[in-house]
């Protein structure tokens, strides 16, 4: 199981791989949430997302006799994944829906991974096309969030911020994180038990699959009424995981829950006051700071950007409606 | 004059307050370039560019008598001036054009300056201006380049440049700087003489507005036909300045010049693969190196994006015309 010595361990593993992004911050931002925000870019980890710490994470920690990784992903695990078994050799094949966008199976692609496409509509099952060549080629399956090296590696996330927190006399804050599958939540929640005692993570989720914040609230498990939908795609899964769910039950604050049209608005003002390129599902965090300021205490608040990888027609969008700053 | 030993004077008052920006790569921007590049994003200083650098070095150089600073700005130098001038409870005055940008305006304000408008279309002369608040108010004026306490913050950026690149090994390479009246240039090319001096700086201009190219190929300053115009305004001045020149005639390799069509795809480059936000004038080092490969030696080049300070509609232009990266 994943604890704080996996997590250490992983950020030993990640260090010179992994990007060690800063906490950023804007008085204008401040001044929307009447207190201090401090934004932790993983947009600006290497492939544009923190998933990448994961991937690297459970890729390093593989067994010398794997003979490659397989992993199924719309997005943006796929991508960590591809960069990560790539800068250790190992084959990667990762499986696709055949309508994800063509952009992120082309940067898949382009990463070293070998991309195998299944029809979603035509009803063709992920699970036996991946069980099928993980049997024949011997290949070890790193799940996108209930993974314990997965787990560790998006703690490390946790580990820098409560270096950072400390390093800047903040000791109690809380942390609000993208949460889909609660892979980073639960890490980073692990991290600041150990680390930073006076942190306390908070899972942050779009309206309509807020299945963390309800189970959390219900002290059990809950799906979301729908698979899929919304502009935060990305960070949508139909529950949280059994490893990260009770770690999270036992760690982390209340969630919070936001609109789609928040998020698009906390994109335009990552782009506008802090130059960051934000993906909907990754202004979530940013948009609770924001726009749920009266379901936060404290002075200080640390939110999470969890990934920038965006379309231009959708952050045109963000801009179209949010970015007229004036 | 601005000599290494003013730089790190400058970096010793800037540690704790300016960002130290990282340098940031994407493969798939190696990719097009054919070398590795290298980005280090001023974007994301305080105040979206690395003029915060040179303001915050100079107010902080200021007698303990001044009662003030004064700047004429309608952009990056201004905000800060700004913020710098907030940060050390010195007031701030800036003389900004009626018609600049409503949004610089009103940031420079909230940024804590007194901002003096002047109808630079009914001929008013903001020197004349400026000259009368100076006397009256007994302020010190902070010219945006040609000051050697502002080249000497400026120059702070230099300093990481030699440090990250001999960390990684870089001891051979061009290093691109958006290039306007030559602040910026003059001071990362001292910095490097000093710390890295294989290491050659070389400034990068839009196409109308290559003063610094014409001049250094020419050995003598010469001025640009017009005084403004095109995208990429926040970096033109009339010609290089009296103390940059000579400092850049030493030190620099030759100037780089590429179009506002190139400029725009950068910044759509930017946005895409490495998650940031550049304007246009701010793009122009990572146009040359993406599209001036041919003008450029070595395996490695390093570029500045200087700034990231721009409206909406701009950027969605650039993400119309080149944010589809499929």
């Amino acid at each position: 199981m994943s604890d704080i010595d996996m997590i250490r361990a992983a950020a030993a593993r990640l260090k010179g791989h992994a990007r060690r992004t800063p906490l950023l911050s804007s008085p204008f931002l401040d001044q929307i949430a009447g207190r201090r925000i401090w934004v932790k870019p993983e947009c600006l980890q290497h492939t544009g997302s923190f998933k990448y710490r994961g991937g690297y994470s459970a890729v390093s920690a593989l067994d010398k006799r794997a003979r490659g990784v397989l992993a199924f992903s719309s997005g943006n695990h796929a991508q960590g994944v591809a960069l990560a078994a790539a800068q250790h050799c190992v084959p990667a094949v990762i499986i696709m829906p055949a309508d994800a966008p063509s952009l992120k199976i082309a940067n898949t692609h382009a990463l070293g991974a070998e991309v195998v496409l299944y029809d979603r509509a035509a009803g063709e099952s992920r699970e036996d096309l991946g069980e099928a060549l993980r049997t024949e080629r011997n290949l070890t399956l790193i799940r996108p969030y209930d993974e314990p090296q997965v787990i560790a590696g998006q703690g490390t996330t946790g580990l820098e911020i409560a270096e950072d927190a400390a390093a800047m006399g903040i000791a109690r804050a809380d942390v609000l994180v993208c949460c889909g599958g609660g892979g980073l939540t639960s890490g980073i929640a692990l991290a600041l038990e150990a680390d930073a005692p006076g942190l306390r993570a908070r899972p942050c989720e779009p309206e309509g699959f807020d299945d963390t914040a309800r189970s959390l609230s219900a002290g059990a498990i809950q799906r979301n009424a729908q698979p899929s939908g919304g502009l935060c795609d990305a960070i949508v899964t139909p529950q949280p995981g059994d490893i990260t769910f009770p770690i999270m039950q036992r760690l982390c604050g209340p969630g919070l829950v936001v609109s789609d049209e928040e998020a698009l608005h906390a994109m335009a003002l990552a782009w506008g006051r802090l130059k960051l390129v934000a993906e909907p599902g990754g202004a979530v965090a940013l948009a609770a700071a924001l726009f749920r300021a009266d379901q936060i205490e404290g002075d200080d608040v640390i939110v999470t950007i969890s990934g920038g990888n965006v379309d231009a027609g959708m952050f045109q969008r963000a801009l179209t409606s949010y970015g007229d700053l004036t």
